[in-house]
């Protein structure tokens, strides 16, 4: 089956470009010695895990204790961090029995009642647990500040079972960068503060094992950071206009998640100019970064953005490159994890030929949803 | 089971909010004499719609067929009007299997390219097929223009398996209004125009069974215009935020949708005045309107806003009002319909008490994945 028969709007990813995209960035942090433990939040699949750990992830970074299990359970991998602190009994007790299974789990904490909560609940289980220091380097969300990192860990020393094995970032704020050289700017910056933060171990006595950071804008600068162990680039897989046309982290034919659509009118009052396709702000996120014109572009007709976005319908503009009513066209988003979040399921297709159904297996809600089957369905 | 035991993060509906929403509602078009047909986009449930058409709608506006497909299916009605142009195959042979079950298909056409579409493929199975013009009132997207109905509708005489019943509109610019003066100003030059758009249908001999219009900002308004046979509002099932604090259409009270959430740190470098929770872009729209702070606000402490969210999870503005550690908390977004649109199912409560699972059995990527069911898994 050739994609354009597919019903609309559905979410496509050339298998072709994921399985080039994996490679060449294993190739690239085995090349500079990095372990790369990629975030999992971009896929939620394990299949797509698979064809990363095939290539030499041993570990992945997962944004919550679903993700984790999912891999773990589905014989992925058995090493584990997440990224996120745990704060509820749901996670705790999860994450309690991934480690009785024989899973590594290291978990992060940037705050004492994490820290706390995580060791009476783990006490009283009788489990110790791995984990690693969330670091600020800008980016003003979770962590610790790269000076007070030693301290904290000190802090930390009295909860037993609460084993130290690193420190880790997420340099968030290199997705406000509008070019490659702002890019590498908060590359550099964050290898400095990272550089600082285990300076501040060590005046404490701690030496971390795990060194962590990562995100594809700055994946090709951070590799070459010496204080790096662990990689985490997770959008890589995928990439994204915003990663091909602002970043510069791949070219636009690097890109693999499309949204397929049908163009659905061509309204009369627009003279033309304007276009509208039966995908909205499900798959297309409205989101602009470093002047980018609209959400996303054709891969038909490279001039044509998708400049409004509705729930159910967005709006093409055509005033450069036409369409036809009833043709359908592939969009690639602005941000490719943000459509991938959005669907249970998406389309595994080589040049075009659909090769089959890839379900979105490690999403958090399918997980609640298993896990809240004794309640009754009102329908 | 309290709601605060549940995991998270989950999605809740107050049905006791809901009830009332929807009988206020009904009642007012009642009062008013006018159909109210809801847009079903907001909630994609059957139990909910269910609801509506107990207390008095005969009729549904669908974004899709997937949506009509599910309600006549369901028995919730046999009268649907699909709000966007068809345009694809797939989508065609639905709409005629549902006139062949004896539904009441009404689509809605603004362009000539669409209407051929529909004909030909209606002609070769045998089929008539009633429609509404969208009529553009300012909004910008779908639509032609008031005065070129009756001319438009005369250029659709010649198809002959296309039987025209009314004209609609949908006054999306209402979502733009910064004060209820603003969506008042808008729903009363929408009505003018939809009036000249009639007086242009009879300059051409067609006098419109259906006038319709609708949207929850403009409801209170439009039920007063004479020239309304029909009201399409979605959101006011759920209400939200902005519903509330900006366009003045129920009170923050009536807002029935909320996120629950844990709150899983109070990062040390923002010294107690940021906290992260764990529910992120998906459940919690980027998109704020009429000045309002932040994209959602607590329940349990309606002074902490909302004010930065990233895929997986979002930032508490604590610096007016705390919130602890390991803490449950309940969202109310600025905007209920992306986050119903958003999961497979809601969580149904009264007064804090689980009652059950309502699975959101409407959605098109249900549908479609179901239609792909001979594609092979990849796993």
């Amino acid at each position: 089956m050739n994609i354009y028969e597919l019903p609309t709007p559905v979410v496509l990813v050339d298998l072709d470009r994921v399985e080039r995209n994996v490679r060449v960035v294993a190739n690239l942090a085995r090349s500079y010695g990095k372990c790369l433990w990629p975030m999992f939040k971009t896929t939620k699949s394990s299949f797509i895990a698979r064809l990363q750990r095939d290539v030499g992830s041993d570990g992945f970074l997962c944004s919550g204790v679903a993700e984790a299990e999912v891999l773990v359970s589905k014989g992925v991998t058995r090493t584990v961090m997440i990224a996120y602190p745990i704060a509820d009994e749901w996670g705790l007790s999860r994450v309690a029995r991934l480690i009785e299974n024989g899973a590594r789990v290291i978990v992060r904490i940037d705050n004492l009642r994490v820290a706390e909560f995580l060791s009476n609940g783990l006490r009283s289980r009788g489990f110790r647990i791995e984990y690693c220091v969330k670091v600020d380097v800008g980016y003003g969300r979770l962590g610790v500040k790269p000076e007070d990192v030693g301290l904290f860990v000190s802090k930390l020393s009295r909860f037993n079972n609460l084993e130290f094995v690193g420190i880790v970032t997420h340099q968030g704020q290199a997705y406000k960068a509008r070019n490659p050289q702002e890019v590498e700017a908060v590359a550099k910056r964050s290898a400095e503060l990272m550089e600082l933060a285990v300076k501040s171990l060590r005046r404490y006595g701690f030496e971390p094992e795990i060194v962590g950071a990562g995100s594809t804008p700055t994946l090709r600068f951070d590799v070459r950071e010496g204080i790096y162990t662990h990689l985490f680039p997770g959008n890589y897989v995928y990439y994204d206009r915003t990663q091909a046309l602002v970043y510069g982290s791949a070219s636009i034919d690097d890109c693999a998640l499309t949204i397929l659509a049908t163009v659905t009118s061509i309204p009369q009052h627009s003279s033309g100019r304007i276009a509208i396709i039966n995908a909205g702000s499900r798959y297309i996120e409205r989101d602009v970064r470093g002047g980018l014109r609209g959400y996303g572009q054709l891969v038909e007709h490279p001039k044509v953005v998708v400049t409004r976005v509705s729930q159910e319908i967005a709006v093409l503009d055509i005033s450069e490159e036409g369409v036809e009513v009833g043709e359908k066209v592939r969009i690639i988003p602005n941000h490719s994890c943000y459509t991938n979040n959005a669907v249970n399921f998406i389309v595994g297709h080589r040049g075009g030929k659909v090769v089959g159904i890839i379900p979105l297996d490690a999403k958090e809600d399918r997980v609640i949803e298993e896990e809240l089957i004794g309640i009754p369905r009102i329908t």
